[in-house]
């Protein structure tokens, strides 16, 4: 895609990682200061960390407020590796194109077709990495 | 052990989770207000959640400054799994106790003796848990 010849792409280890059908563990940063961290699906589109959830979440809501996020990724075969991410969500997609993107992740994590939550609307945290390193 | 009576007991299946060979995803934060997350070994004293790291590391130093934390924790056989913590790290534990400690988490990790590493000194941080959730 054009979109990905834009900005630096991630280092091909990163993007198998957030392709295979791993957890990353998300931390942001609450109105009090104090930090949130739950684990969730993920994605990438070649330059950024993709993140499918629902509108009015906690983190949804923190990312509005403070773009930084940091996060952990393990593989779910070996999970005494790890890689570190530090960056910032630059964009929050809604809509078609976030419901799309919500049935291809539960495609991708459970084989199945999601049963959408009436009233319920999918947001794409996009996050740009701005630091990605694996301590081991 | 008597202090694990003067406080609030943790439930049974938080005290597994912690005493399981289990990683723990622990969230503290930098000293410019952003997020910081890494995995680490973890155990309890039935009361506390008690992570032991090595001292100056930027977990220890943003614990000093702000002793709020979030975590997350899954167990290995299920990673679907998971149960949210939010906590305070009420003390950092040095010494003799933090070097016996860590000698029994490489026990219980990988099964053999600790290599200590030259300089290297040990740090209990001893978190009190103010909420823990399972969402699922």
């Amino acid at each position: 895609m054009v979109a990905q010849t834009r900005g630096r792409r991630l280092s091909e280890s990163f993007r198998k990682l957030l392709e295979g059908k791993n957890y990353i563990f998300l931390a942001t940063i609450n109105a009090d200061g104090s930090p949130q961290v739950t684990p969730t699906w993920v994605d990438t589109d070649g330059e950024h960390v993709l993140i499918n959830t629902a509108l009015g979440r906690v983190k949804t809501e923190n990312a509005k407020r403070d773009p930084r996020v940091a996060a952990a990724i393990s593989p779910l075969k070996n999970p005494y590796t790890y890689t570190l991410m530090r960056g910032r969500v630059v964009e929050q997609i809604t809509g078609k194109k976030a419901e799309d993107h919500a049935e291809r992740m539960w495609k991708k994590y459970t084989g199945r077709s999601r049963k959408p939550v009436p009233n319920q609307k999918r947001v794409i945290l996009k996050i740009k990495p701005d630091r990605v390193s694996t301590p081991q």
